[in-house]
């Protein structure tokens, strides 16, 4: 055993790669993040504030600017080295008084749940009353022709599809009815649009979301409606062709806000103009409390740093987390965070996203890697293993940080357990009872330990 | 599909050990398992029948018995081969009028949550009151002396330790309170044992669980007090140590009843005297609906053998799916199995049980394997890794399938995402709400590929 341990000193003074002895000093530390974050993680008590006391916080509302101090704050008060605002503009939608909606069956009228869809716009004040197509997808309606969709409603009812294992991919599969199928309606002459939610499962609650509308054509309302709406309205129409609906949303876009991101740092204590980035969205869609989406990703991005200076880990590289503002409809904070980073010349190494909820960790996505920068990342697997992060693979980072990927910064997504997400998300149950603590303080943990090995390991 | 057929049985006539092309087919079929339980999975819909209409079904009670009745009903209705009870004796323990309990610290009297635990006696009918103290373990307790136990209430107070990330080792670390505080009590001359919840949350529900005492000691009350409580009661103490506590519990042992395990199986093709079992157990205990504990384990077994039929798999082994009754207090239902096996000469290769809850599947563990079955077993890692079973390693198999392990019978223990079970279980919250469908038909179909890889490709 002594022959061992002198024969692991001499390697770690003449083998500066990964060795047995720094693996495992690195083991040790990883326990610790993942000890300091199970036993005495402050991310559960910040997503309670968060959520509970601020809440929904729309780009552009009081809500969202109530998040962007507290988030200041909050950063603050962890003694980083700096902490500080970026100024950005962004998009101001609101929805108005609830939405009403109704399937009107011959004498039969009855009420379903639906939302409007982000950027959509308001039908007329007494509402929009017509006759229903569905269609599964664009090219069936396509295919009806003109003359068959003017002056209907067109009502896209293409589920995800619930045999993919992977539920962002059956979300990926299923998005485009959402983003565009008004506007694909619009061309066809119908009068409005609605959409079976992006949900993962039946129930009554609509998933709201962004939509775009193309130039050149109509701007008509969009709406999603619960998927057991979908589910009725499908069913009646096929015992009633002439089945008519209803709906009337209040929404309205104002003009541009003036808003932040929030930045705060741990300056690198070798190579301080290089940069690391973690962070998440402070903005949420309007219904609920924006507790997976993304409340989970600040407070992990926070916790991160806070495991960091609590450990007394000093980071060779400078570690800068952030809350993006405007992820839901515009990116604009990101795509303003992306700007100044080539303005003010400042290298990124690479920017590390929490937005697909505050589940149980399984891995991370690498975007934009070298190949043998994602096999340097992947040799990290039998260190995180342990702790259940067993799929470290190319995937995707995350939209807020996409617009750095020009720089050459490399993206990496972090991965929790896929199945419960698309039933809270952009629902107004996405709400802190929905998230266990275990589950995100060990999310937190686990994205510290790949920052302190990319860090401390870098390539 | 016809010539794909046709290749497959070539294949497996001309190639007797796993190849390529095999591979690529069992990869199909596993493809299969898992699109057919996601797609058109009956297990959620049973898990609702028996949790929601039955409801809670301790051993020896009404709704324990209707159970058997719903499970045999069901298996009649997959036309399995065969369906079967087996009679087994079990005990029957009955909690009563619900149970009262309150801190006394002075003219203070607060009400605290309290669940009188498994097998224990009643207090005297007008309850006990006593002063406290507080130990974290045996040790401390044994260190104090009768003198200062004496008449008093034993509150034992250790939790599971957060810090962990097997919550399974946390409970484990913890459990010898609740299972022999009493008994350690009782030799010191206590009168009363009260347990901090063995949950891995702060919240307000007990739990509850088995407990068993000693010979010649004394027959004292035992009790779990939720954590919150248990925080007060400590805190209490500190402020005054004279604080009393008061609980009145009215359990009671009944005698014994008649009950069953049920049982069905599809006949294997080639070998149908050899045995691959897969179950869970069907009683659970009485404060809520057992829906995680452990009716996500009953219908995973279940829709295992349903998946089979479905799919026309045709096993060469006999698969047999079995509710073992008695897991809570007593596993009668376990023993019985292994003894009627035994008795009736039956050979069986491996058990699998569905034990841990309902959650997202992770992997396997394998106990009683030789080394080169285990290696056998992990070689199917590949073919499991894209649906997240990525932790296949020497593990506990289950406290049903146990007794079977002196006759050589390799027992596998599914292993589910293990963050949330410890919140829930053994307590009113766990209920159909807390199981997420798409989890727990991952779970599902994990274990019917598993079983479909143990029967096709044995060692």
């Amino acid at each position: 055993m002594k022959k061992l341990i002198t024969l692991l000193l001499l390697l770690s003074v003449f083998v500066p790669t990964q060795t047995y002895a720094q693996a495992n000093a690195d083991s040790l530390i990883i326990r610790k993040l993942f000890e300091e974050s199970l036993g005495n993680g402050k991310s559960y008590e910040w997503l309670r504030e968060l959520t509970t006391k601020i809440g929904g916080r729309l780009s552009g509302s009081a809500n969202a600017a109530k998040a962007v101090v507290w988030g200041k704050n909050l950063m603050e008060q962890q003694g980083f080295d700096r902490v500080f605002l970026q100024d950005v503009m962004v998009p101001h939608w609101v929805r108005g008084a609830k939405e009403e909606a109704y399937i009107l069956n011959g004498k039969q009228k009855i009420s379903v749940p639906l939302v409007a869809l982000g950027s959509s716009v308001a039908t007329p004040k007494k509402g929009i009353t017509a006759e229903v197509i569905e269609v599964q997808n664009f090219l069936e309606l396509r295919a009806l022709g003109k003359e068959k969709c003017q002056g209907k409603i067109i009502f896209f009812n293409r589920p995800m599809d619930a045999k993919k294992i992977n539920t962002f991919e059956a979300y990926g599969g299923a998005g485009d009815q959402r983003r565009s199928g008004a506007n694909e309606a619009a061309k066809m002459g119908a009068v409005g649009a609605i959409v079976r939610s992006l949900s993962s499962t039946l129930n009554d609650y609509p998933h709201t979301g962004s939509m775009n509308y193309g130039t050149g054509v109509a701007l008509i309302p969009a709406a999603a409606i619960s998927t057991n709406a979908a589910e009725l309205l499908s069913k009646t129409l096929k015992e009633n062709p002439q089945t008519q609906f209803f709906f009337k949303q209040n929404c309205e876009t104002l003009a541009d806000e003036p808003s932040h991101n929030v930045v705060g740092e741990i300056k690198g204590s070798e190579k301080p103009d290089e940069i690391i980035v973690v962070g998440g969205h402070l903005d949420s869609w309007d219904l609920a409390q924006g507790a997976h989406d993304d409340g989970t990703g600040i407070v992990q991005s926070l916790e991160v740093l806070r495991l960091f200076k609590t450990l007394g880990i000093r980071p060779k590289h400078t570690i800068r987390v952030v809350f993006f503002m405007n992820e839901e409809n515009g990116v604009k904070g990101g795509q303003k965070y992306a700007e100044l980073a080539k303005q003010n010349n400042e290298k990124h190494l690479f920017a590390l996203e929490s937005d697909e909820g505050g589940f149980t960790p399984r891995g991370f996505g690498i975007q934009g890697a070298k190949p043998e920068q994602l096999s340097h990342i992947q040799k990290f697997s039998k260190l995180l293993t342990p702790y259940g992060l067993t799929d470290i693979d190319k995937g995707s980072g995350g939209v807020d940080i996409t617009p750095l990927a020009p720089q050459g910064v490399v993206l990496i997504g972090f991965k929790p357990d896929a199945h419960r997400y698309f039933e809270y998300h952009h629902t107004a149950i996405d709400t802190f009872d929905k998230v266990n603590q275990r589950e995100l303080e060990m999310g937190a943990a686990s994205m510290a330990a790949l920052i302190y090995l990319l860090d401390k390991d870098m390539f």
